[in-house]
């Protein structure tokens, strides 16, 4: 039934956003010493938000907002040690190992072996390539897709590039507002995996469940996706 | 005989390289006062190329590869201000009117009539994208690639995707090391058109001519594609 399943990446096959998390605490411990940092992950968010105009998803666009907001916040007077230092955190988590969820790799190989598998991730197009060719899954898609923006005239693009019938795709990931809710809108099928930490930026609060289907882990997605193709045919 | 005829983008439908000229320059000027900048230019060059691992192409990698030289030639002491002036102007550039080149809109236009046409571009995702939208150009490009790095097995990669034999591929651009000799080698045509400034990192001095077809301007492009079909057909 389904001609192609596709799997966002970060945070649905591989962590992600702790590695966000885990660089903006070392961010707020490098400026504990010179400033008060109570508004920071406030002041942080604000200056992320309004840059992602001019640089889009990733890590590069996050630490050029880490020194921006740093720059602001101490008036200018933030050592040029330390915005190295936010540009060497960049480059670790740009370098850092690809730990994938548990279950997605057991996932990914169960499916490949009946059906058609992608990526479709956003992000930076260089950093997502590595990360998948570092994840060593990389094999076992047919095809890798990394978008700027995941909105349904994106999927209705991709689909229509791979003349994949809307009703005929599956896709998964832990972002209703990327992943899923841009899907079922233009006629596809969607399962939500929530994981544990979601960037405000993407959180949604009022997606109607009905719509989609959600499993807690993706242990549980080969045995969803053989009920729903039982169920449709 | 051409099943699919491809343009490389910056410098070769549109100004690019001036932009990052005319940022450098300001660069210079910016650091003018405060250290001797004899060296910034080989020093820039320098942290660009180690970076390039880490940021691939582009201008957000660009910009945090100034802040890098930037601190390190002033040893931390170059100012937050400053900084975030060197952000800003890449902001300026990640923002900036798209100049077509001369001849571009015309060769575009007219080869459209006669053949698909798409951009394979390398640098940042988002970046390519806005830029392909502000050239007024899109429209006419039945796929746009953006690609990290412009390789054989790029290329190779992109024919078997979109099922064009390597000998039905014409690929026009402006790097020799990018849009013509990968091409050529994987058994496509290309054409070189030189744009007046070169990165470094581009540079190629021992190609051998014989292997692909050179033009002054886009303007010369319509007319070589009618003879090299004429010739095959």
């Amino acid at each position: 039934m389904f001609d192609m399943i596709a799997f966002d990446a970060d945070d649905t096959l591989w962590h992600t956003e702790q590695l966000y998390v885990d660089v903006q605490a070392q961010f707020k411990a490098l400026l504990d010493g010179h400033i008060n940092t109570d508004a920071l992950m406030d002041q942080f968010y604000r200056v992320e938000t309004r840059n992602l105009d001019y640089f889009g998803y990733g890590v590069k666009g996050f630490v050029l907002s880490m020194i921006e907001t740093a720059i602001e916040l101490t008036e200018g007077r933030v050592a040029g040690g330390d915005i190295q230092r936010l540009i060497d955190l960049g480059k670790q988590m740009l370098q850092a190992d690809v730990t994938l969820l548990p279950e997605a790799e057991a996932a990914v190989l169960a499916l490949a072996q009946t059906h058609p598998l992608m990526i479709i991730t956003k992000g930076d197009l260089f950093d997502q390539e590595t990360k998948v060719a570092r994840s060593g899954l990389g094999a076992h898609f047919r095809h890798v897709e990394i978008v700027s923006v995941k909105t349904p005239e994106t999927y209705a693009a991709l689909l229509k590039r791979y003349m994949i019938a809307p009703e005929r795709f599956l896709m998964i990931g832990n972002s209703l507002k990327s992943d899923v809710l841009p899907v079922v809108a233009v006629g596809g099928q969607a399962v939500y995996v929530p994981y544990a930490l979601t960037w405000a930026h993407e959180v949604v609060t009022d997606a109607d469940a009905s719509r989609y289907h959600q499993v807690a882990h993706l242990g549980e997605l080969p045995a969803l996706v053989t009920r729903l193709e039982q169920a449709a045919g």
